[in-house]
């Protein structure tokens, strides 16, 4: 019997206990094996790491000392008297062991697998391995299991409405920020929107990271419901609501590693719609030789699996294929995004093109869910709350139900410029590049990070003239970015 | 600029490195994200987990904090200023990638995987990816490519003579210990066999575990060479000798997952027989229903592996299929296992039949590599060196050489005898069920825990006999077995 003491150490993701290696009473040396241990007192339960200590000082004899994880899932005060004991692996580790060697797993053994991730009983080594086994292979049945086994273990929103739609990217274009113009102009309209996003992991800019420029966006499920209430509309992290634990916790793990398979990709999304109230998705994916999706077949299989998926869970799905082959609107990064989608909404004449048509046509397709506009209406309906006005006045009402944000947030202090290395025109740009020079200038935790673009494809060029301007607050961002930039710019110019 | 201390805080495997999360000049938030660090100074440089700590009594302001693994590893006194930085995913990432896409890997993209590994560079998780995206497929130039990779990154021992003979069993089967009796025998012939054995990460026992009863196992490269140009031979733990660094890595994750693909095997064998200095070797493969090699067709696909890969090594194979149909001899479990290898060695009328036949057929095909007991006349010098207690007189000189356990370990004080539940015969016996109750018995960390196994297959017995006797020396170990052999005893009587 040890008694817990709560140590201020931070082991984000993963539980950590920590011990005196002698003297304790157990023998340390036997769990260091596996590594993995078992904490259990007064009916609650944690699989933790094991750390060995040899100071007394820092765990005293007795003691099992809980790193803020730990101590937070665990959930008994400091002083409670806690077993610990060897961890057995999950028993649902066979399953994974079976789809490593290839097989199909049912939906019981798909739901068990979920419900340990869920629980915090795997290892990273352990998700990345059932993750990558099932990059190998997964049928649609799995697919849909995996999904519904996801929504099983989170929580659900509901909404006192027949009909709550949403939109939804695939992700992977840098600036293509259109949620925050397709959101005010459907509420302008009058359905229900009520839109939570991710940050970004291992992206620039995530939407609730641009949006948190304009308004708070860590809001709870009651703030929510009452934004909702008044302005039909919420753009909220998701992260707060956690609608997905088990996703959460496989995008820590998918992210770094950046796979990105369909399907783990199809019950990642359709799996936060549903729970999160959704009846009605208009799901974005764009196509082109640096996106995520880069030829038009995977583009079909993809669309397939989404309507499959979806179809299942109730979901009404519209799948849009769009433009992907170079980032959409000029900035990349919170500041510099939030700039562009002011500009849409505003109506500036300056404001790029490209995300204000990508924006309207996709608010066009959520408004053709509403049964008043049959006959796809929705598109001029989009255009005109835009030209009118009613869109910025509802992300203004947006802004400030969620708390406007009283300083924005400025751009980045040091610059540098990427000048054009021959004249000629712009063949292409790497959305891949782009998003990684503005993530290394600091983008998103330093806001006012990130790159202006002056030039898009097929625009003409002179030799040194600037291709883009990196933006960022530290010295080092600056210094890694320009590094990255050097290798190469990312621009293709012929 | 942080300074070095060092934090006596173990977390193997992994490198760990502590920072105030507030007030020392970095914004620890930043690094949070991808969670891992790149602490450079004076020219070295490790990667780190990065834990952030809230108390100024465990890591101050201005320093960071350096757990055991971390500290050695990087090699720098305490108080040498460092820097940290975000770390940048190893490069050869983008290979592990690509193999996860199903493509085939080339030589120098597997070699720069192995090196990355063996530094140090990769998570548990990202090896686990690669484990994983390697079962999936992998070509027989890949694991080549794989075993080559693995011998370049060690140390490499060499031998004063043409003909250095080694033999390996792939594992699997409770209680057979061979390598302490082929050894002997050989040695006695006057063969050069240098062995370099594993201690037991998820098994009862590893052969390093068992010799260790008699005598030290963890010796330096000079030791060995000592002993062996003495003795011929000598019977070491290799993890001291650092022979396949990355194979060590490697396995800290393939054992937790229970990966156990051919084409891993084959590298990793292969590998460290090549650096250990061998030129000719014997592999044992057990199959049976519950060993790693189930069916014949197995059993051939992985013989024809292992010998395009030894050839290519230039290393002579013979490879031979043996009966793994339940466990050899009657102990599992380091000090039972010691004492049936040394009734074996001493001709006792008793000694476990199984076991000594075994040894003696694969320490012939050993003695068949001397050119002078040419047309297979390996076998009856075998048996004559056995029965004649030229073996054991080795074996003695042996022990004595690398410094007899003067206290050798005995059997655990708790016993727990487990019957049979039906009169008939032993059908079959489970090899992974005995492995996991002598495991939970406490083996091979308790020396004395184990099994004894009273009955093998074709045993007639009644109702009440006594199929096993489990011993440990912890009541926790004890009711661990206990409860695993209530489960089901692995004895399947008809």
């Amino acid at each position: 019997m040890l008694r817990i003491r709560r140590l201020p150490i931070d082991t984000y993701p993963e539980n950590t206990a920590f011990i005196l290696r002698h003297g304790n009473g157990y023998s340390a040396e036997h769990f260091r094996a596996l590594r993995k241990i078992r904490v259990t007192g007064e009916g609650c339960e944690i699989l933790a790491t094991l750390a060995l200590v040899d100071d007394g000082q820092i765990i005293g004899d007795g003691e099992i000392g809980l790193g803020e994880q730990a101590f937070r899932r665990l959930g008994l005060p400091e002083g409670t008297t806690v077993e610990i004991a060897q961890a057995r692996q999950p028993s649902s580790l066979e399953f994974v062991r079976r789809k490593i060697d290839g097989d199909s797993l049912g939906d019981a053994e798909i739901a068990a697998v979920i419900r340990d991730i869920a629980n915090h009983l795997y290892s990273p080594m352990e998700i990345a391995a059932f993750l990558v086994a099932c990059s190998g292979f997964m049928s649609t049945q799995e697919t849909l299991a995996l999904t519904r086994a996801m929504v099983e273990v989170g929580n659900h929103l509901s909404w006192e409405s027949p009909l709550v739609v949403d939109k939804h990217c695939i992700g992977g274009i840098p600036g293509n920020r259109t949620s925050m113009i397709v959101v005010p102009i459907v509420a302008a309209h009058g359905l229900i929107c009520p839109k939570t996003s991710s940050r970004a992991i291992t992206s620039p800019c995530g939407t609730a990271d641009v949006m948190e420029v304009l308004a708070q966006v860590d809001l709870t499920v009651a703030q929510m419901k009452s934004i909702v209430a008044k302005e039909n509309a919420v753009l909220a992290w998701g992260g707060r609501v956690n609608l997905s634990p088990a996703d959460d916790v496989l995008i820590s793990v998918e992210r770094p590693l950046r796979l990105d398979k369909f399907e783990q990709m199809v019950a990642s999304i359709i799996s936060k719609k549903v729970a999160a109230g959704s009846t009605h998705l208009v799901i974005d994916i764009p196509v082109g030789p640096t996106a995520k999706v880069r030829t038009q077949s995977d583009a079909v299989r993809l669309r397939k699996l989404f309507e499959y998926v979806a179809r299942h869970m109730g979901l009404e799905t519209k799948i849009v294929f769009t433009d992907g082959s170079q980032p959409v609107g000029r900035g990349v990064g919170p500041v510099l995004e939030a700039r562009d989608v002011m500009a849409v909404l505003r109506n500036e004449p300056d404001a790029p093109e490209d995300l204000r048509d990508h924006a309207v046509a996709l608010a066009g397709h959520v408004l053709d869910f509403d049964p008043a506009l049959e006959g796809g209406r929705g598109y001029a309906r989009a255009l005109e709350l835009l030209a009118s006005g009613q869109a910025l006045a509802a992300m203004e009402r947006l802004i400030d139900a969620q708390g406007r944000n009283p300083a924005t947030p400025t751009l980045g202090k040091l610059q540098h410029e990427v000048k054009a290395s021959a004249t000629g025109t712009v063949k292409s740009i790497d959305c891949e590049r782009i998003a990684r020079i503005a993530r290394h200038a600091g983008a998103p935790i330093d806001q006012g990070a990130g790159i202006d673009l002056m030039h898009k494809t097929g625009a003409q060029v002179r030799k040194g003239d600037t291709l883009y301007r990196i933006y960022a607050n530290s010295e080092a961002g600056l210094g890694f970015a320009c590094e990255c930039a050097c290798e190469s710019t990312g621009y293709e110019i012929e």
